[in-house]
């Protein structure tokens, strides 16, 4: 891996505003700069300023002035990447960026790859990988939830939960295998023991990492919610509904959420991701039916389903719209089903009481008028327990750690078994080995595969 | 005016990025900052940190992390607003920005307004008012010769140009105000022949600034092209034709003009502002003839005509062919016209020939097969005369200034009348006045009106 070149990417979002920031990353980065700087200063070299400074001055090239800019210097090894790191702070105008880099890109440096600084700042030792790919989550997150869960992770989380056993099962192996080596004497160095309750703490704290996953999953991705129901039965107001609550909180930076995420909505710092579905009713026609076939997939892949009815069918026909609401949960036995009857607003009174008498089974609501939306709203989150977040317990988010942990307990059950089996321990030594490998994987410990690192750095954006 | 208190806004666009600035400036920035700022150096206080530094940390609110941030600060008067100011570097989630931004409105800051930085920074006296609407355009400008303007005025062109003129122009003033105390004596502290040369200077470089708004503004916000002719000739194919020069450029950085103007391309550095318009053809339809009478209107509007042919209708017509060319030619007689035959894959070679002969007239081109699109490119450019941009000369695209220069050189003028009538100086004495203050409202001189800093600083963005 060549890491002596200098690397160099807008490290803002594209478009317009006040400013930009473009950085570079390199030996060479600081002195290509300085070739281009004009200080306000007279005299100033950037090469004898200190590390952490800011300076004003001007880019040029020839006598053409690209941009008054403030240049931020970082010397090796206190910077992100470990290496010297230059950040050009100019004016926010996509042309005068394009010239920037392109001045640089023409002299000496080469765009970045999707986040090849923090890939520079794992190899370099400033973090290991699993804050490294914690990063990409931290700039992802749009709610309390998975940023709460990115920062942890970013802050090590993971690692200092693994950091502490993995070590303790690295002396207990270099002692097994010792042992090996004086196989014919039958000596134990490694005390059964102890080793047998290292191995149970770190079986159970893998089953606990292992079964936060799916927690930590939906809180990082949003928590599926099929909505289904009938056509026009009102599910885009409902969602317009639960949308324009979250507004009024969004509204003061711009374009954020809503333009990328349509029908995401957070609720109470959790975010559910809803999922709309064809309309599903009785028909005979072939190609509908295909479409309502693949609205009960979405359902079934759902962790939730919202099943909407029209209050005005009770009215209509109190026994179907019981038998529909029945059919429902039958097709649904092990999901969390939450009835909503809608359009209250268009029926009497003595409907609305008579509905009441069965308020246990169904939510109420008018998605028009804005009713029953705050219990709609307590009854999601009151199925989402976020009781880990604020005991600030490690949860894995990442399915790459979810499967080196699934491994590593494996083996690590292997291992336990072996104990009481009372076997050879050249048989466990294997398994040992193995869980090392696993755990190691997760923290970037052992050399990782550059296809891993390749995958897992290519999800990143430019710039970071 | 309040400038006491502390504002706060986002900097970089909004979005997704690796990084992004939150920008506070007042007295209160670096100690509101520092209440919730955890620097990983313990015990390093913000307030005692130097000017220009670089900070590394994380923003806690009570046991909560917001993020891991970059604290760069700037002291009273070293920053870009003369005040205090602090920029926050953060992970480029709108989740996280919107975290911070509130975490300090709920903490003494305040949402800054469009331009409000740029407007303390005036306001302080870091840059005159000119160079303060420059930095709106260098924001906005997306083409070499719009992005050099605007710099240019950044750096103090127009003040430049007329800060000694002024100067001298005051110290005239001051000595005929004098008169007027000794009018009953007449005498003359003001040399008539110098203050005559003075006011002949004056009036030359207003008339040149004047005349140079035509080309600034056409610079600025790109030269209108009306394109002309016959519901599918090819106006479509040969816009995308002369976007898809450009796009090899624009592509390294991504999202940048062309998702925000369809039909601006920029050409050798200047960007040409292609207004489509309906087809033009004779008929007798009332709707149709509307819409014709609008793409005439609008060609009227623009600063150069392209009328598109089919070179197929020469095939079929030649004398309709020429009569077309004629007609177009007779109704704009006062417009620049380029006559374009398009289409000419389609037709023989001896055709062509005879095409050719009156090559002078007339481009031919191939809009699909990309065929003359550099002629056509080398003939608007050679219609628009950068002289002015590679000798540097100033060059106005304000039109709040050239409204000023307009007004000082109507009062210069009547000053230069009433000295070569020979007047008593106190008519010509208001004059003067009125010029200075003319002059002094484009740097911003005198005290603006309120209403004008409102109406100026409006059109920013946040966060500058």
């Amino acid at each position: 891996m060549i890491q002596n070149d200098t690397i160099i990417a807008l490290a803002t979002p594209a478009g317009v505003g006040a400013i930009a920031v473009i950085r570079l990353s390199g030996a060479a980065a600081i002195r290509t700069v300085n070739q281009f700087f004009a200080p306000v200063k007279k005299g100033k070299d950037l090469l004898t300023q200190k590390t952490h400074t800011l300076h004003l001055g001007h880019i040029v090239q020839g006598t053409k002035v690209l941009d008054q800019v403030l240049v931020s210097i970082f010397k090796n090894p206190h910077s992100y990447t470990g290496e010297n790191v230059v950040e050009i702070s100019c004016h926010g105008s996509s042309f005068i960026q394009q010239e920037i880099i392109q001045l640089f890109l023409q002299n000496g440096c080469r765009m970045a790859d999707n986040g090849e600084f923090t890939m520079r700042a794992f190899l370099n030792g400033k973090m290991d990988l699993s804050q490294a790919e914690a990063v990409a989550d931290v700039i992802a997150s749009n709610s309390a939830a998975s940023h709460q869960v990115a920062i942890q992770q970013m802050r090590g989380g993971i690692t200092n939960e693994l950091k502490e056993l993995r070590g303790q099962l690295l002396d207990f192996a270099a002692l097994i295998e010792l042992e090996l080596d004086f196989s014919g004497e039958d000596v134990e160095f490694a005390d059964r023991t102890k080793f047998k309750e290292l191995v149970a703490t770190i079986s159970s704290v893998l089953k606990r990492l292992i079964d936060s996953f799916a927690f930590g999953n939906a809180m990082k991705n949003g928590i599926p919610v099929a909505i289904i129901g009938e056509p026009n039965v009102g599910k885009s107001t409902l969602l317009n509904a639960l949308l324009n609550e979250e507004k009024a909180i969004v509204s003061d930076i711009a374009g954020t959420t809503r333009d990328a995420i349509e029908d995401e909505v957070i609720i109470d710092g959790v975010a559910f991701r809803f999922i709309d579905t064809a309309g599903i009713r009785e028909t005979e026609d072939v190609v509908e039916n295909i479409g309502i076939q693949k609205a009960y997939e979405k359902a079934e892949a759902a962790q939730l389903i919202i099943f909407l009815i029209n209050a005005e069918k009770y009215l209509n026909n109190a026994a179907e719209f019981h038998s529909e609401i029945r059919s429902v949960k039958e097709r649904f036995p092990n999901k969390r089903l939450l009835v909503l009857v809608n359009k209250i607003d268009r029926v009497h009174t003595e409907v609305l009481n008579a509905l009441t008498t069965d308020r246990e089974e169904f939510i109420l609501l008018s998605a028009k008028e804005k009713i029953g939306i705050d219990a709609l709203q307590a009854a999601l989150t009151s199925l989402v327990n976020t009781g880990a977040l604020s005991n600030n317990e490690t949860i894995v988010t990442n399915s790459r750690h979810f499967e080196a942990l699934t491994l590593a307990l494996e083996s690590i059950e292997s291992v336990k078994n072996g104990i009481e089996l009372d076997i050879s321990s050249d048989l466990f030594a294997i398994d040992i080995r193995e869980c090392l490998r696993h755990l190691g994987n997760i923290t970037g410990e052992y050399d990782v595969d550059k296809d891993i690192l390749g995958h897992i750095f290519g999800n990143f954006c430019i710039g970071k």
